[in-house]
């Protein structure tokens, strides 16, 4: 039985992943393969339901952080099972704009949230459904930020969060993202991100390249 | 300061629970106790928003454990923090009609979630935020059958849930309501519910007014 491949991309506000993520899955794409993208929360009627309290809940501020860090997980445990799972046993490639290592970057290291009930909520939610490779793309936080502040919201609720933040949030959210670099050095693979489109484009083409077999 | 008191009822199906939450709590105001009783999933408006998309995915059958899991958990998440802790804080007591024993006992032992993610879930969600005491009202199966066959749904998505489930989901849900009883014996005390209403109201008053002070 073909198996899937599940590429989940990381990074932090206005690293460039949309961008990489379209050049991606053309290439993919232009190979004959089978691609699925998804963004979280969502992707499940069930999981648009829980975007929508996620979505409505920050206008009023009312949200706590475990209960946001729970709904994003409960939308996260339904995709995995309604969604990820028959895709990568049908043998389709996954590419997940951002995957459980966000909720360990922003709201464990970002948040403050204590780590090891994160990873025991995700690895709840998730169980053996892990991705095959993890780009992570890095830009110095003072790219982020300038980049962040020329473009319109593409991730509106976590945006409006973040927005709140201040910079020390978007350090530790980096921090967060090394450590988990560090941790898993056989799936997440870091890139430069600052460099030209062309150039990641490149890089993320040699990482993935070799496991389409 | 004064502290308040945190009371949870648990049970399976038709033993009682209702009728001696309204006992208790009447001789508690008669003494001028502020009580406030809570139900879940709900009781802030986000969780009500959580408990909409927790009836309505019941209707469809369209959701998984894992998610119904995590949702219920973001809700007793925000009412912990939005309401419990406050209300503790004030001095007020609080009944609840199921905590999270009942997590345990429905969705691990009844379901066969895996109950250490269920409790570091459930960690998560409540934190130190605990039970002074849980009074466990025990009926044999075949009464807990009975009783629900006469009367209509009183806790409508759960019911549903539990209508499709056999005899041998009640008797896992019964083990595992004795396993958290034996776990937990300074906490969870049981209650011999098969008796008069009566009986069974002094049975538990007696174990609240040694908490009054």
């Amino acid at each position: 039985m073909k198996k899937g491949l599940l590429i989940s991309f990381e990074g932090t506000e206005g690293c460039g992943k949309s961008t990489q993520i379209s050049l991606l899955t053309e290439r993919l794409r232009a190979l004959g393969h089978v691609i699925r993208m998804v963004r979280e929360p969502g992707g499940t009627p069930i999981g648009e339901e829980i975007r929508y309290t996620l979505k409505h809940s920050v206008k009023n501020h009312a949200m706590t952080s475990e209960a946001e860090l729970l709904l994003m997980n409960a939308s996260r445990a339904q995709l995995v099972r309604e969604v990820l799972r028959p895709a990568l046993e049908a043998g389709e490639i996954i590419v997940c704009d951002r995957y459980y290592d966000s909720t360990t970057a922003y709201q464990g290291y970002g948040r403050g949230l204590d780590l090891k009930l994160v990873q025991a909520v995700i690895d709840f939610a998730v169980g053996d459904t892990r991705p095959d490779l993890t780009l992570l793309l890095r830009v110095p936080p003072e790219v982020s930020a300038a980049r962040l502040a020329s473009r319109q919201a593409t991730l509106p609720f976590i945006r409006d969060r973040i927005e709140e933040a201040d910079q020390s949030f978007f350090n530790r959210v980096s921090q967060g993202y090394e450590a988990l670099a560090t941790a898993h050095p056989e799936r997440i693979q870091t890139i430069d991100a600052s460099s030209s489109v062309q150039n990641v484009s490149d890089s993320i083409w040699s990482r993935v390249k070799p496991l389409l077999g």
